[in-house]
């Protein structure tokens, strides 16, 4: 029987920190089928790893003996082998000559993704799993652009000639959870429907903190106080300001123009495109299926499958 | 009998929202006695502030016929009798005559001080009890220059010609504690003695971070994990990297030049004066009791002292 381009021939596993995405993925890069479970690596009990894996691939028993390629968070100190960084520049070359193999006790053979880290100024910066979704977009097509993927720590990413050339992590998500529910701001925030107006007010006073944004941040409280905007737009408020100070920030930081790619179907990804019109930056959405793509190339240069 | 300088004349009261502090006030100025309890606004009991009002007082029964200004959360929405702001610029004189009277339910009467307020293109900025202290420091002689009031939500505040000409408020304490305790900087925090190293570089970076604090934020994770830091210096790294955002944003907002003069006597004024001295700003420390200087003089503007 000859191999059809929709034959299963690759595993890809998406782990990071709070959910474990996989795809089985055909001959000719396609996604034929997809699990999704809420066990991201923080969740896999004991760091029983092996286990946790066997139990979520076990609907696809039938395809043991297909290449698996895994990357995100599972790679890390808190994960399951955790794989050096690669440095900067990097692409689809880079990542599959740097792939870190495992064999599972039952005698599955793993290939670990690694991550990328970047030093500027003596300052490091890192991302794991990202690099994956990236070296995807770029087999797409994506061979030069500056690409925003929002997230707990957002992440700005510059692509030129097929390979990433630099990156920088906000602690925007992050920092928007821990300001919204554990400070004085707290008090206004209320569970509302997006509130564009709000949000967008606080987009434009973010791009032009500059270098007042712990100043900016009480005006989440004071224009309430004085009712210049109603409380129950505070939190988006909050949200647009450091959306809009993050744009400003990845803007300064990363040297290409043209528009920002953003990568992601959330909510939170569509804040960002208006935030970036807001800024003046044309932006547009990343194609689905990248990291399913990005594992499929680097699995293919590695020559795991033909 | 005269009146000796040293006379009991008046009770100032600085009610906060994590304390209360009274000053027995002579007819001179200075303070003759204080009384502490860890009763801020927030602590007393269903609201009942004449009751805290008269226990917390009652070692000073016997001078129950002397004025009492109040000034600090009390005078908020949350406190006892909300006052107006009074708007800038604003001295000792403005202060006088915004003061707000209330008779208690036993016949005494409280002369609450107001807050301040300002407003910077459309955005509101507020303080209430700090507009004290800073006319407490004019009245000793600091009529012009520039004041830090470090803090959970601290203040910078510009004096010229015996009047607050302007002010602006940065939530750097709040914020600090927030992302020390409630972000992925959480796992790298430990408690320790102050590691001025540490802080050092975090104030470096706070003062050349321009639009990018979100950014340099990662760096108190980044920094330990590539061991460019040890992990016990990160706390002190995250507060110098805030403090030194904060003073890169009021030295930019506050348009005077000259020594800033920080008020308090804290750990934490310590480390304004520390991160001052590496933005190459001199710095110096406010008198002591300058809330009670504040209330003297306030008091005896109104005529309720001669």
């Amino acid at each position: 029987m000859n191999s059809a381009a929709s034959d299963p021939a690759l595993i890809g596993l998406d782990w990071g920190t709070t959910s474990f995405r996989a795809a089985l993925i055909g001959a000719d890069g396609s996604v034929l089928e997809t699990l999704h479970a809420p066990e991201g690596i923080m969740h896999v009990e004991g760091g029983c790893f092996e286990a946790a894996f066997e139990r979520l691939l076990s609907p696809w028993a039938c395809h043991r003996s297909l290449p698996v390629l895994a990357s995100g968070m599972i790679t890390s100190r808190n994960g399951w082998v955790e794989t050096p960084y690669v440095s900067l520049p990097a692409g689809i070359e880079e990542l599959a000559n740097a792939l870190v193999a495992h064999t599972t006790d039952t005698g599955r053979q793993i290939q670990f993704v690694t991550g990328l880290a970047s030093e500027i100024n003596g300052a490091p910066d890192v991302m794991r799993g990202e690099e994956t979704q990236i070296v995807g977009a770029i087999a797409s097509g994506a061979v030069a652009g500056c690409f925003v993927m929002p997230g707990t720590h957002s992440k700005w990413v510059e692509v030129d000639g097929g390979r990433i050339e630099n990156f920088a992590t906000y602690m925007t998500g992050d920092i928007f959870a821990a300001l919204r529910d554990h400070t004085i701001l707290k008090a206004l925030m209320a569970e509302m429907s997006f509130q564009k107006d709000g949000f967008s007010l606080g987009v434009s006073s973010g791009l032009s903190a500059g270098c007042n944004l712990l100043h900016r941040l009480f005006h989440v409280r004071s224009l309430p106080l004085f009712n210049k905007i109603p409380a129950e737009m505070s939190a988006d408020y909050l949200s647009g300001l450091l959306i809009g100070a993050e744009i400003a920030g990845g803007q300064t930081s990363m040297t290409g123009e043209g528009p920002v790619t953003i990568v992601g179907r959330s909510d939170l990804a569509d804040r960002y495109e208006i935030a970036l019109d807001i800024a003046g930056r044309e932006s547009r959405r990343a194609e689905n299926d990248i990291v399913a793509r990005g594992h499929f190339v680097i699995a293919r240069t590695a020559g795991l499958i033909t």
